[in-house]
């Protein structure tokens, strides 16, 4: 285990600058700050828990709100804190800019703030820290992003071919045979993830997959404009989302479309965000269970520290049946649209 | 919760009948404990932590060794042991056999058995419980094998996507571009995905995934015969084994073809167990963490315990470099074959 001594026989400085520079002090120049936190990262100092009284973890929010309960990130970071703080950790959560991750390098930013480990919500593909993440020392989840190869970093999400299992057999239960899909872009991890998991479910159910009936696009709208009316035309009954809001963007539009939800088509959604209650009507949807998502976080990062190195980290999805999906009508859609005209 | 009085309500009998069958009195007829039992398990009793001093976990273990270091089974358990006792835990190993299995649903042993969760280590797909597992209420977590829509069933594994890259990757760089793979028949969940994992590697590597170059056999010795001479004929220089006593029996074999290993031909196991370093050469491989994963497995455990439902916990899998793997030869096997003909 490196100390701080190790570090300042290192570099033939005293232990008090070490120390000094780690925690930032005032009088140590911004060079020799520097100059100790990369010996102090390559000598893996990040890599241990230190004997404080209140260990500390990190929680980086980015790209996701989290102070109220009806933000997405909120019972997340509740579960998270309350697996933590009884086991003695001290929980800090902080918001993440790009401007932030180009300062500084991940582990950096990681012994200087004193850290044990990092949680990581809400972060994209282009995060600078991505880069970060393949090599670093430092315990850390990522919720929904996985980084293969480096044993200090740990996915955590719901299992998403799971949950697409049971959104298309309880669709193909209810008569469905023709189910679309559509989807933000495919360049996100998860979406991409979902696109696939769409398929096999498909295939395991015994009905045809066929790209034709799905569609992807960054924004809804253009989800809406370039891909759904093709999804009518070709007859689905049924279409599953790849999120909760594009769920709820599609359940507006077809009702615009004078197409009666559930009795003219079924509409399903993913994560169950707090929305999905309030949607006209009520949004039929796959859960994840924010709450055990954060308790599991913590988990992920105990065993971290505990010397069992996680990968992969999936919680149980569960279908969550409102009042969106119902049973495949007689007429297609389509075929309703066509005779009102 | 359900408690002991609720289950004698429901039952019209007294609370001492009920507390007599769950702990197998010998003066509670069978067909009354049966009755108690299928109650209670229907009542969910077996799905919460009851309060004892000295809550139980029971270690179910088939078709694997435990008893010495050198088994595959031993570090697993010892790592189970040093996460599960420290907190409390009282963990009992209990060989399964299918007889075991016939003789009462798994739900039912674990009430009686008074255990708050299960560990199952090398189960296989006709074991009997498997059934069970897709309806149980008993926190369980199954090595190497997948039950997808229950929430109480967590799987553990290594993760074969990651190692299988590594494994690939690796011989990449040594020079290697026709990699062959033998493998332990594909009906086992976990040889089936490593099989995926394969190609999903070799192709991310910009390497041709070519089915030909690939053979899977029950038996160790159908796979020398049926397979191994295909992959050398077609010009293989490396070749991955889906686990590491398949590896061995191809190290053997090469070196009876008169094959110099690794100067003719490399050879990659996976799963690391202690043989790999006294074959002849020592075998390169892909190292499962088998303490992290007992660790790992009790982690899997206390999060049902706390109400967070895990489908998946996967360890990251790790490069092992022994002697068994080198650069490619200039000639490839099949040509020096031919030429000391």
């Amino acid at each position: 285990m490196t100390t701080l001594d190790d570090i300042a026989r290192e570099l033939s400085v005293s232990k008090s600058t070490v120390s000094k520079a780690l925690s930032g002090a005032k009088d140590v120049s911004k060079a020799m700050r520097q100059l100790v936190l990369e010996k102090a990262v390559e000598m893996g100092y990040s890599r241990v828990t230190r004997n404080t009284a209140a260990p500390r973890l990190a929680v980086f929010i980015t790209n996701m709100e989290y102070s109220n309960p009806e933000d997405f990130g909120y019972e997340f970071v509740v579960g998270f804190r309350m697996a933590a703080e009884p086991s003695g950790y001290q929980v800090e959560l902080i918001p993440l800019d790009q401007e932030m991750q180009r300062a500084m390098h991940y582990d950096e930013y990681m012994v200087l703030g004193n850290y044990s480990g990092g949680l990581f919500l809400g972060l994209s593909l282009s995060d600078p820290w991505m880069k970060d993440f393949e090599t670093c020392g430092t315990p850390t989840v990522i919720y929904d992003n996985h980084v293969s190869g480096n044993p200090h970093v740990t996915h955590v999400g719901v299992d998403n071919e799971e949950g697409m299992g049971l959104a298309v057999q309880h669709l193909k239960e209810l008569g469905h045979r023709k189910i679309g899909y559509l989807s933000s872009e495919l360049k996100a991890y998860v979406y991409a993830h979902r696109y696939q998991a769409f398929f096999k479910a498909i295939e395991k159910c015994g009905l045809t997959a066929d790209p034709e009936l799905t569609g992807a696009a960054y924004h809804a709208s253009d989800c809406l404009s370039q891909h759904l009316p093709r999804l009518l035309e070709k007859g689905c009954t049924a279409i599953i989302c790849s999120h909760d809001m594009l769920a709820n963007s599609v359940l507006v539009h077809c009702a615009e479309l004078g197409l009666r939800i559930p009795e003219d088509i079924s509409i399903l959604g993913f994560d169950d965000i707090p929305l999905c209650r309030y949607t006209t009507p009520p949004l039929s949807t796959i859960r994840q269970d924010r709450t055990g998502l954060g308790k599991s976080s913590f988990f992920a990062l105990s065993s971290h520290l505990n010397n069992a190195h996680l990968s992969t980290y999936l919680l149980h999805a569960e279908l969550i049946r409102r009042a969106s999906c119902a049973e495949a009508p007689q007429k297609s859609p389509k075929q309703k649209t066509d005779s009102s005209r």
